[in-house]
């Protein structure tokens, strides 16, 4: 109770505040402390960003990404190849392939992983809109691009196990050393991963 | 440019909130993803919490503390101690005080601090109030609670210096070892402290 004998408002940010993950009391008190500090629009710009937030986004209703439009941008966009769906787990991952430039077909957004340990399942109806998508769209090939971590690869199979029906090719993202890092520091599963997943070389032909 | 490819109300929210002090676009992104998943009634009472924090509150006229009323719930209790006037830097050390109940006069906050690398003064205006106050309500000492480091210190010497000449005691918090804290632990210069500051064991009687 150490927000005890400051005013209402400021006690309320506060406690508002350190509900937030990975906020703690003393920061959330030296945010707030911030708040009051800094000018009077920049505060109120925060506060109009949070509402703006939750009013003006919803889940795009093809591919769940969070969306202004009920028809999210890329799933409006005509042009981009309805033979490839690609499954991600949050908007993050979206843009980071869209940011990279290299993908042109559709995606499906879960904003959910499996994880049991958090009593966490995949909801069926994800599988559902993912299935419907793949009949409607003759889908030739689902990527499923979910995190290369322990939940990640849960809800990958979770997944692959239940698109499998559909008759369509499963595909997940390459695994192995990330180009740029080194040999030297990768933890001993990316080396397994690494050596399992080893291709031949091909012969230089001169 | 990570928050490329993001829908614009979240685009805007992660700017803004690695606007924060301590906030890094990690920790932006990932604080604006809650916000996005939270269930709506928690996101706006953040919104609101905000928006109330500079539309409720208000500095108190007479001590400059942060207020709901323009008149402090201290400043407007008509029984404590005129005749003490503690000076402190934050609306969080006037709290801290309050909930001590070991202090039953009245406060000034300052709201910053003399630190001369930043280059901030102290500004005239606030030894104008503290000297105001000093001659209306005949003021018989005034504490300087300033925090015991370098700009505390510094702020406390400034001050000092201009309130020496409304010929009023001045006193500083004790400094020494914190009650609690043990010897092996404690820094040098605050062993130094407790050092210069030794007083004469009081001869017990029996």
């Amino acid at each position: 109770m150490t927000t005890q004998g400051l005013p209402s408002p400021l006690a309320r940010l506060i406690e508002n505040l350190e509900r937030l993950p990975g906020i703690g009391l003393r920061t959330a008190e030296r945010l707030a402390f911030h708040l009051l500090r800094v000018e009077r629009p920049a505060a109120l710009e925060l506060a109009q960003a949070i509402r703006s937030l939750r009013e003006e986004l919803e889940p795009c209703r093809e591919c769940q990404n969070i969306s202004i439009e009920p028809l999210c941008p890329i799933c409006a966009d005509s042009s981009r190849d309805r033979r490839l769906l690609m499954v991600v787990e949050s908007p993050k991952d979206l843009a980071a392939f869209e940011r990279s430039g290299h993908y042109r077909g559709y995606y499906h957004v879960l904003h959910q992983k499996w994880s049991p340990l958090d009593g966490t399942g995949l909801e069926g109806s994800a599988t559902d809109r993912v299935l419907a998508r793949i009949e409607r769209d003759a889908v030739k090939e689902v990527i499923l691009a979910t995190n290369p971590d322990a939940e990640g690869d849960g809800t990958a199979l979770a997944l692959e196990a239940r698109l499998r029906r559909a008759g369509v090719p499963v595909t997940r993202l390459a695994r192995g050393l990330a180009r740029g890092t080194s040999i030297e520091y990768a933890a001993p599963d990316i080396l397994l991963e690494a050596l399992e997943g080893r291709r031949a070389q091909s012969s230089s032909s001169d």
